[in-house]
């Protein structure tokens, strides 16, 4: 394993004091758990928290802020939080509005805030939340699809309908709403190490490919022989496509890097992407292209587009100002 | 060589073409030239230019928009632009109030700008450049320092200037004095592979690293055994500061992906780092932290300090709406 980290056990602790460190005028950490909060909260809106394990940097606390969340919860790396800490997150930032939280479908996630959830009605917090459920990979999955990069688009959207001092209801039904509407799909040429293992996540030979991966580290859904970019954007999409009828709609495309993968790669990506929704008679609202849900040094890329109506377009394109996203 | 793209000789048309596409309500590109420019030049400003190989994504082309620069030129990868597209680059943006090519030195691209800039002098156009060396690792060098991700602030600073409509000596003044006030140095524990090449750049064993690397995939001044991240920060730190003299200065710091990094680790960099400023009596300003200007898949990261006073503090909070940076 070779990082540039100190000891494997303080990795989260000390990339949370390196953000909280570099942003300190807009965040602040919550005591030292692994919990970071807007510096400014404003209790006139309902408050937004999401959260998982680490690994997936900037997910999740590289969205907190004006427009997306108020807070984000880490636990270790790939492992959820305990559900103390998403309880005194949601403590913390409780008002007379509410608060939503955002969960990635994983059943450690759902167990840990479904039980912070439960300890926080039994104090009177008026809490809810949403499960996301983007990855078109797992559809077969017992536990349901798992949550991946088009969560970044229920915090953008669910955030900016919050900042206009919307109820809880309303932001629920628009996350929801946002959920209903994405797909996402991803694949790697490379594995990702564990800081406290030391090993590889997967292995692969030169001429291999993981399709279908999730954002744990673990290996696809098929192993493949490696193809090139545009072929394996089109298989990536073509299962996006088939999940979900995008004829003749609006959307937003992500294209998103896992974390070793250089934006050269991206682009190229996204090149194919372009031309293959348009012949799709796909319409693109807009593209977002850069590292937003990694799986640390992985190297591989997703695909998420999430279908657009008037609506969403509002609260797509309202201002945000966080460290990974502003608009 | 393992890499998610098609033909290795198609890899910098591909990535441009990816890009404008996400980006065609900001840019557009030259005809087939690899040249980058604002959708909506404004002829009332200093039109700022610049550009060098591929293979440092998001630069330059990513920081084409308002507030930084007008226009980018890429080259191959790893390789200067001809003459002939960056005269057609300064051609294209002249206006009256001038043009300003910013430039990493490195003796194909002066030569490169050099040649192009007498050319356009000999239309008549009104053209100044400045060449940025800012990296420390190479303060021994025949043809004097490099130019690193230091640029990105030459860009920011200058950028800014332009837009309040100053004339062509007044942000050529400013673009030196950030040249004068900005040092960079860098390190990888692993290399890239140009895709043309197929070979990696240098090769490393698990247990060692490159120390003052450039952004061309060279190998650094110094193979060391790779140290923990706090003791590789230090060492590059006290080289930054041997340097200039930072003491009781304000500092814009820069901690800057190589391409393959993941943010977890820029973050823990980061952590030493902003307690390392602090012991030093050094105040820091703003931290950057992200992949600026890269060198491929390579891993690793370079440090960057910009010493600020208030003209530079006022222009680089100025506001800037780029594919790679937004205030």
């Amino acid at each position: 394993m070779k990082k540039i980290i100190n000891n494997p056990a303080d990795v989260e602790n000390e990339m949370i004091e390196g953000f909280v460190a570099a942003q300190k005028e807009k965040v602040k950490r919550l005591g030292n758990l692994n919990v970071i909060l807007r510096k400014n909260l404003n209790p006139n809106k309902v408050a937004l928290i999401s959260g998982g394990g680490s690994g997936h940097e900037p997910a999740h606390f590289g969205y907190v802020g004006f427009g997306m969340l108020d807070c984000a919860v880490a636990g270790s790396i790939f492992t959820s939080p305990a559900a103390l800490p998403v309880f005194k997150a949601i403590e913390e930032v409780k008002n007379k509005k509410g608060v939503l939280c955002i969960v990635k479908n994983y059943s450690g996630d759902v167990m840990t805030f479904e039980t912070a959830i439960d300890m926080a009605k039994d104090e009177g917090i008026n809490v809810e939340y949403v499960i996301v459920a983007d990855d078109v990979a797992t559809q077969n999955s017992e536990i349901g699809r798992r949550g991946v990069a088009g969560t970044i688009f229920v915090h953008k959207i669910a955030g900016a309908l919050a900042e206009t001092g919307a109820d809880l209801k309303s932001v629920k039904e628009i996350a929801q709403r946002t959920i209903e509407n994405v797909r996402s799909m991803g694949m790697a040429i490379s594995p990702c190490t564990i800081p406290a293992s030391g090993v590889a996540s997967f292995e692969l030979s030169e001429d291999e490919m993981e399709i279908g991966i999730g954002i744990h580290g673990e290996a696809g859904i098929k192993r493949e022989k490696i193809l090139n970019a545009d072929e394996i954007t089109k298989k990536i999409l073509d299962e996006i496509l088939n999940d979900l009828n995008y004829k003749n709609q609006e959307v937003a495309v992500m294209i998103n890097g896992m974390g070793a993968t250089p934006l050269m790669e991206l682009l190229i990506v996204n090149n194919f992407v372009q031309k293959y929704l348009e012949k799709n008679e796909i319409k693109i609202y807009d593209t977002m292209i850069g590292n937003y849900m990694t799986s640390i040094e992985m190297s591989g890329f997703s695909i998420t587009l999430l279908k657009l109506d008037e609506e969403l377009k509002k609260y797509y394109d309202a201002a945000a100002d966080t460290f990974a996203l502003k608009k």
